[in-house]
């Protein structure tokens, strides 16, 4: 997503050119090109899949409106499996229109973890609930805070549903921390993503994150919670961009590259 | 500022026509008019200022700056007391520029209260920490939640430092209903404001505040958590909106009154 101006075998080319071996993906494109292509071309340009993104949005009171969710999570799990990565990033969804109710909300999200968590077990695919930024508690997802995911996530076996930990969500709590420990000992940290946080915000806040490095976020600090939880995983990064979107992607991806370099460890 | 279209003595006014005996004032208009002639003006009119917005902005590295800020809210204090009010609300000021060290701000702010506090207290007013929003912690306000701001306040006495309670700024929050029995166990619930949550965010969010009702808050549950606590003060309204700004004042001013009395027991 942080390159979406690059095609898939143009993702796949440049990030062989750059020596990237490791790769998160969305279900849009991967669709869009074909789910079974895109599998056959990650793996012969020697590229891992690091997570899908993303299922979710489980927050609808609508019996029919529940089911297309849940069967549209259920045809992620399989898109994730086929692509070879053990990680679906889960994005709660937000409050329905005219509800005011978060609390039953993240019931709802439990009830469809509780019905997705064994069919995800028997693809090998664990769920990973990405708590959002608080600024998005009401239109597209009601997980707020790391340690709301994780009352979430420990309902269920860990090998079934764990976090997303991603910097731009949790840099301002100074419980985040703690609840990467909490998420590391119980096995929980399904994958660590980097976004830096810039401001102004643009209007509707969705595509503001900023490039690694130009932002309030140290992410060596980030890095060395999740890694002291005993995170080994891949570390990824994941910007919604405009001005960088505007920009050709394989310069985009290259700069994103040495600014990895530059602000981990 | 909900209707800062108005000048004071319209605002006073339009106040009087609606019965409304309780009004929260800024310093910039009050400084504007004049602190003795605001000062008279809300006497007069038999009005009560609740609160005094708004001193803080505390995270300053630099010596000058930090003592300009100190001098600056002494000044606030003063103010506060010649308007009546027991009341300033404190917004702590976001990171330095090119700083990603939260702790070290919130310390600043910590170390600013300790000089304040007793200032404060000889003119008989109460210092107010509001966290605002987590959409604010690297341009404006580095304490985001409820808890944090009474990390800071319970270094000090009750009377000299507590919080403002505000619903835009914690609606997201599911530990916040913990944090204000806190807060008021220990008297620290200085005041207690309502805005609605609306989206979508307008660009760099500031000026996006809901009309009382527009959005997703049960302003009920939140009122009821507050008095459960023991607050017995004004409840004031507080919405930065360009599209309420630009309606007739008076208009805004009345609606607000309705929705209050619709949208609270």
């Amino acid at each position: 997503m942080t390159v979406k101006q690059l095609s898939l075998p143009e993702l796949a080319d440049a990030c062989g050119q750059l020596g990237i071996v490791n790769v998160g993906l969305w279900r849009e494109p991967v669709q869009s090109y074909g789910l079974e292509a895109t599998a056959k071309l990650v793996r012969d340009a020697g590229l891992t899949v690091t997570t899908l993104c993303r299922g979710g949005f489980f927050t609808a009171i609508d019996a029919d409106e529940r089911a297309a969710a849940l069967a549209d999570n259920r045809r992620a799990i399989d898109e994730a499996a086929t692509l070879g990565t053990d990680t679906l990033v889960l994005v709660s969804g937000g409050l329905p229109a005219g509800s005011k109710d978060l609390h039953g909300a993240r019931e709802r999200v439990a009830d469809a973890l509780a019905e997705l968590g064994p069919y995800a077990e028997q693809h090998g695919v664990r769920l990973a609930i990405e708590p959002l930024h608080p600024m998005y508690a009401s239109d597209r997802c009601v997980v707020s805070t790391l340690a709301q995911a994780l009352d979430l996530a420990e309902r269920f076996p860990a090998h079934q549903v764990g976090v997303t930990v991603d910097t731009y969500h949790i840099w301002w709590d100074d419980n985040a921390p703690a609840q990467i420990a909490r998420a590391g000992a119980s096995g929980r940290i399904h994958t660590f993503q980097l976004a830096d946080w810039t401001t102004p915000l643009p209007e509707g806040v969705l595509n503001g994150r900023g490039q690694v490095g130009d932002g309030a976020i140290d992410m060596r600090e980030w890095q060395h919670y999740v890694e002291a939880a005993g995170y080994t995983g891949a570390i990824e990064v994941e910007l919604f961009n405009d001005a960088l979107w505007a920009r050709d992607g394989r310069e985009v991806l290259a700069e994103t590259a040495r600014r990895f370099v530059e602000n981990t460890d």
